[in-house]
């Protein structure tokens, strides 16, 4: 049973101090590794680890092709003026290989977990020598896993290490005691800068979850253009969460005077308190015309701009 | 080479008594055939035809499964309370059968109007055993054709008609000479009853136009229903054109609290003088949302309903 820290209850400089004493314990003189999406969670993590370890905890960036423009270049950026140094491994060829010819969201899901730990991240690990991973696991993962919603992971299993073999390797998880809330409260207090914190939400399969159908370099490429836009144009509107999705049906449209099937690209802005339900924000209609507008002269190939009315339930936050 | 009438210089009485003599004169005590659509064009040669040659003239309108919500019944009522009688012809499973597996939207076009002429209307006016056939054709179908926009349509051929045989069957279209206007003028002085004219714009096709991929009976049902909503609450609007477009994709959405996928519905309503450009029409949020509430509430296996918010070019009105 693991004893829960609510985020009120959360004296940060003592929980650093305790932390970084038991990282720096477990790992002696050996190497540690860790894998940063940019989240809070890992990006607490780095800090705490990096802390304790400096040197001897290597930091990984698994770059997938997914990830929304520049993403990859702003955390090195940021773990860089922390003094963080954060290794990009590029493995977008992984990642798109493995989605070839895939449609079905689940598979699709699927497909990228095990790419990034059987393939990718399994790999840099056995190829560091480090024998231990820091993870940014925290009580609501556990919480969900032991519910059913998420499914139980092995770690070892999923990154393609033998059971045998394991014995040697070790699972740091110094966050599992917090919530969300209590993560923010630390990382804040890690020096974490504010944008990590105001970032809206962003899932995990990254834009693969923003195409409807294959997933291909250019397709990645569309709807990364179109959320460029989207983001931009809607980063002050208070919004629970916002987004572009790339439909897979064609759509009538004109280039050059003539009739000419196009890609349609769809926007989804919330409000929202816990995403639990949702309704479309009442955006002003200029807004979503410029919107349209910017997105088709920005967007090649894509001739039609709609925007979701639909409540959550019976719509959800993401369309795959 | 056509001598046109313009709007303003057609002085309907005279009008209608010379076309009614003409009408009279070339078809003597023989018969005569007209498909109805219940668009103004013929609309207004069925009045003018009836006027002339009374039960010498078959009307039919042809049932073919891809209309609005009791669009035959209504054609039917009006002109009933016009003094004429029209037949409908249930042909429904021939246009379902000839668009089943077609999901180009030339095709779908193709399969519906050789359906149309060739084995509906091509079987009708054999079988009713008349000479005549009435046509709404106007002097901008004619205009067109010679611009190459429209295809030279030779009407026996596209009936199954042998050209030898055709030596027997005489084509009359009293309204050559008019432009739409002229019709709309004529129309009304024949007493067409007003919701005629005040009819938005509805595609050749119909709702054929409106599913993107495969037309199926089930489908249509969907796309109609979900017509049924947008025009009732868009009727008053002042809006130049307003539609539901029935998509392929599949978007996630929750039924009885579970994730499960569903349908996505889009609505486009448009502001325009003359479909050349066009730009969506600034609805009050209030209406939009209230609108895709009563879509996934109206329309079973919908979850999900966008409003289109691009302007024309680069779209166009219609998506297929």
């Amino acid at each position: 049973m693991i004893r829960e820290i609510p985020a009120k209850e959360l004296d940060t400089e003592s929980f650093i101090k305790e932390k970084v004493e038991e990282i720096k314990s477990r790992v002696g003189d050996g190497q540690a590794i860790n894998a940063l999406s940019g989240g809070v969670d890992s990006s607490a993590v780095t800090l705490l680890g990096h802390r304790a370890l400096g040197d001897q905890l290597k930091t990984v960036f698994v770059e997938n092709g997914l990830m929304r423009a520049n993403e990859a270049e702003q955390v090195v950026d940021f773990f860089r003026d922390l003094g963080v140094k954060v290794e990009v491994v590029a493995a977008q060829e992984e990642f798109f290989s493995a989605l070839k010819g895939v449609t079905d969201p689940e598979e699709k899901r699927e497909a990228i977990t095990q790419t990034f730990y059987r393939q990718v991240f399994g790999r840099l690990v056995r190829e560091s020598g480090a024998k231990h991973l820091l993870q940014g696991t925290i009580l609501t993962d556990v919480d969900e896993t032991v519910a059913g919603i998420k499914r139980q992971h092995n770690v070892f299993e999923q990154l393609g290490i033998d059971p045998q073999e394991a014995f040697g390797y070790h699972i740091l998880e110094p966050l599992i005691q917090l919530r969300k809330d209590g993560v923010r409260k630390l990382g804040k207090a890690l020096g974490l800068p504010q944008e990590l914190f105001q970032r809206i939400p962003f899932p995990g399969p990254a834009l693969a979850a923003r195409v409807i159908g294959e997933v291909t370099p250019e397709r990645i490429d569309t709807v990364r253009k179109a959320t460029e836009v989207v983001e931009r144009l809607l980063s002050d509107c208070g919004a629970f969460q916002y987004l572009a999705i790339l439909h897979e049906d064609r759509v009538t449209g004109m280039r050059e005077s003539r009739r000419d099937f196009g890609q349609q690209i769809e926007v989804r802005c919330w409000n929202s308190i816990d995403a639990r339900t949702a309704t479309p924000t009442p955006l002003p209609f200029a807004i979503l015309e410029q919107m349209a507008e910017e997105i088709v002269y920005a967007v090649p190939g894509v001739v039609s701009v709609t925007y979701n009315i639909t409540s959550k339930p019976p719509s959800t936050i993401e369309a795959v």
